[in-house]
């Protein structure tokens, strides 16, 4: 997709106060037609999964640094972490700092590194909060997730925000639950997007490991089918985005963060990732910003849940 | 308010389901009643001042480095910042990073501050925005925003959370019309007080400047009355807790930012925030963690809002 039709995109959004560009790539403010569409996917990924008794669970957009490096998140992607730094000087180091940035040198020289690190995935935060809790039914638990997420990676892209929203549903339970679980969850999301009415496809893919080792960590994780995600034709560089990803994890989180079950057997996790901003986006691109263009089923599913649309 | 009243009443939360604290102090996952009285609260806020004619922004957690340098906060609470770090190597820093955390050192010595930081209040990205558009109408402007926000302030009190949400009503334009405001919303949040059934008062108070220069801040603050909060009693080590704040900045944010209004005067800002999780604290806090005693004007509202509670 050409950079002017990306360009182009980004005004039609801002003009409609739906998206608010700043100084920064991939950092967006957004006005009430674009959350109205991400409050109702969220609705929806809650209704649709209500028969699964998962337990209702929000997380902010920081975890622990420990955790986080359980997760060995930063083994993988160190590219797209963000660490939280803070100020422990006292008052002389603090006027150090001003005479620094007053000089136009960085007084960011003096953070030192937090027990915090930004959140990379809604889901994150679920392992160690669940393995603290001592062993999990056998049969399986379910978690709601909904949280921010960042990933550094600037972009003109606008599906590719540094900090975007995924309602998550995580499965810790046995190897065939996990993928029972996915497989219920990849029918759930071809109907949201049918509802949405977005062209879409779910297809195998694969997470962006970084290096040399990633490319084989890659090729694993598609030969054995871990990751599938659900697409749509959008203004990506590549020609499309994925809204909706599908992830097995085998034992690999289970193992990161000591998750067991109580019947001594592997636990296995499993999590669907639902992306606020770009099925919200999907929308916008498919059918334009006015609401009243969109499809009628849409309208009224949005009408339904919410309200009048403005 | 002793120590073990506070972590007495952080283990009935913990065991009611309703927060979920975690390895790091101020950093809490939230269930769903929490969740139920903090999504009432923000619906209250934006119902009581639905005549104000309010934009509806929603900004992420994190803001451009320059608006925040901009704002002079580093300047007054360095030691409330949040810088975000990155990971800016290739494949062989990668390599040296995970060495260095085999080895138990510190792999963030790598991480170089990025241009986001967190938001330390939910009006901040409003002023960049807003100023971004040129002049704003001299009879003034409303702004709805709701956001996480971070304080470096790791606490026992769980009033007290390095991530926290505000609901915040921003206004800008004239002196006079920013005292108006300011007034109108005292008597609002008395009113969801009342609503809440929480005892309270509203006092003035100060920001916690930081160092020497910081004390003259504070006098200036308190002297001029810039400051109000609603306080209520709780198990902060000081026996209340602040829930609800009022501020006129005069045109301190609008010099910042570079603020003007289309009839050349001087603009003028004001902000009330509405502190989410402390006001739904203060209910846990006074009423207990079973919404079935809580009073009734409370419950009939939380379910003509939000249904049946569980």
């Amino acid at each position: 997709m050409d950079q002017s039709v990306r360009r182009d995109f980004i005004e039609t959004l801002a003009r409609a106060g739906i998206l608010i560009p700043g100084t920064v790539a991939g950092l967006y403010g957004r006005g009430a037609l674009m959350e109205r569409l991400a409050e109702f996917v969220s609705h929806w990924v809650r209704e649709a999964g209500a028969g699964d008794g998962a337990e209702f669970l929000r997380f902010p957009p920081l975890m622990a640094r420990g955790s986080f490096e359980d997760s060995g998140y930063f083994r993988n992607f160190p590219n797209l972490v963000g660490t939280v730094h803070c100020f422990c000087g006292d008052e002389e180091d603090h006027r150090v700092l001003m005479r620094t940035h007053d000089a136009g040198g960085d007084w960011t020289a003096q953070q030192r590194a937090s027990d915090l690190v930004m959140v990379p995935a809604a889901c994150y935060p679920v392992y160690p909060a669940v393995a603290a809790r001592g062993a999990v039914a056998a049969a399986g638990r379910v978690f709601d997730v909904c949280s921010y997420c960042f990933r550094r990676e600037p972009s003109e892209d606008p599906n590719r925000q540094q900090m975007f929203r995924q309602h998550e549903r995580v499965y810790i339970g046995h190897a065939e639950g996990a993928r029972a679980f996915r497989a219920a969850w990849v029918e759930r999301a071809r109907d949201l997007a049918s509802l949405l009415g977005i062209p879409f496809d779910v297809v195998p893919a694969n997470d962006p490991f970084f290096g040399r080792t990633g490319r084989i960590l890659i090729r694993g994780q598609i030969e054995q089918t871990l990751k599938l995600e659900l697409v749509t034709p959008s203004v990506a560089e590549s020609g499309e985005t994925a809204c909706v990803s599908f992830n097995l994890h085998l034992d690999k989180m289970a193992q990161a963060f000591g998750l067991a079950l109580d019947d001594q057997t592997q636990a296995h996790t499993a999590c669907v990732g639902f992306g606020l901003e770009r099925l919200a986006l999907a929308v916008f691109w498919h059918h334009g910003v006015r609401a009243r263009d969109w499809p009628t089923p849409l309208v009224d599913a949005l009408v339904s849940h919410g309200g009048r649309l403005a």
